[in-house]
């Protein structure tokens, strides 16, 4: 079973990871920038997400709404920097909770033939913005929504 | 006399810098994202600069080529996080000849009452990175146009 494996460097304030996914990177890139489907992986499944804007493209812009069971929203921004379709997207990342702090994010799809690895890296700003952000809950979050969008692919395939 | 003050910090892989001008925020900055102007204080003097890009907005994207005495052709591009006019600008910087190491560069424009105090942060994606592009002649390419940048400012006072 594929599962999250995400490491928090002491000597860097960046939080790297690694997740498989049993589909091909065109398959697995091609469903993570859907924007109709986002809101059905994007985070945890008690948090109901809406895409406000999603542009993958070099360039793009994005915004992500999560509300939560009592109504409270949270908002996401950022723009994307690079999208090579398949390949690599390289975007910022800003929790507006949170206004002034914001991640740089890379994400490579390894082509395994058939299967795909996905890498993960998030570069903050500081120590203090990466430990926060581990802090709250990170991991347990992406690893629920790359489960979510494992699930997803699979049962679309 | 203004100077750049450049820091290299060991425990983590960004550059830091100060720089004040004798103008207020607003000035620096609309000089800054003068896009017929970046070519007179971008970067050394003995590199042309040609804006192909420049979209001072959040959400937009930048894209400037420099050309050294032999021809060579130098390009930088990347996108605009966050353009808070006078205020803070975020942005990505990615230089093409190294293609895939990007950094996410913050510009907070401090009010003195008259004067700016200019305070940057370049966050790398690792040391060797931010080492790199140290060892390369970062700071006095940058100490050349913000000396630049301020003559600039003062001769259209």
């Amino acid at each position: 079973m594929n599962t999250l494996h995400l490491t928090v460097p002491p000597e860097t304030p960046s939080v790297t990871f690694t997740r498989e996914i049993d589909a091909p990177p065109d398959v697995v890139y091609a469903t993570m920038m859907d924007s109709e489907l986002i809101p059905q992986w994007w985070g945890p499944s008690y948090l109901s997400t809406t895409v406000v804007t999603h542009q993958p493209v070099t360039g793009g812009s994005w915004r992500y709404v999560q509300t939560d069971p009592e109504g409270n929203e949270y908002g996401f921004h950022g723009v994307f920097h690079e999208i090579t379709p398949g390949v690599r997207a390289v975007q910022t990342f800003e929790f507006e909770g949170m206004a002034g702090h914001v991640t740089l994010d890379t994400l490579i799809f390894e082509d395994l033939g058939g299967r795909t690895r996905l890498h993960g890296q998030s570069a903050f700003q500081s120590f203090e913005d990466r430990d926060g952000m581990v802090t709250s809950g990170m991991e347990g979050g992406m690893a629920e929504g790359y489960d979510r969008l494992e699930a997803l692919i699979l049962a679309r395939a």
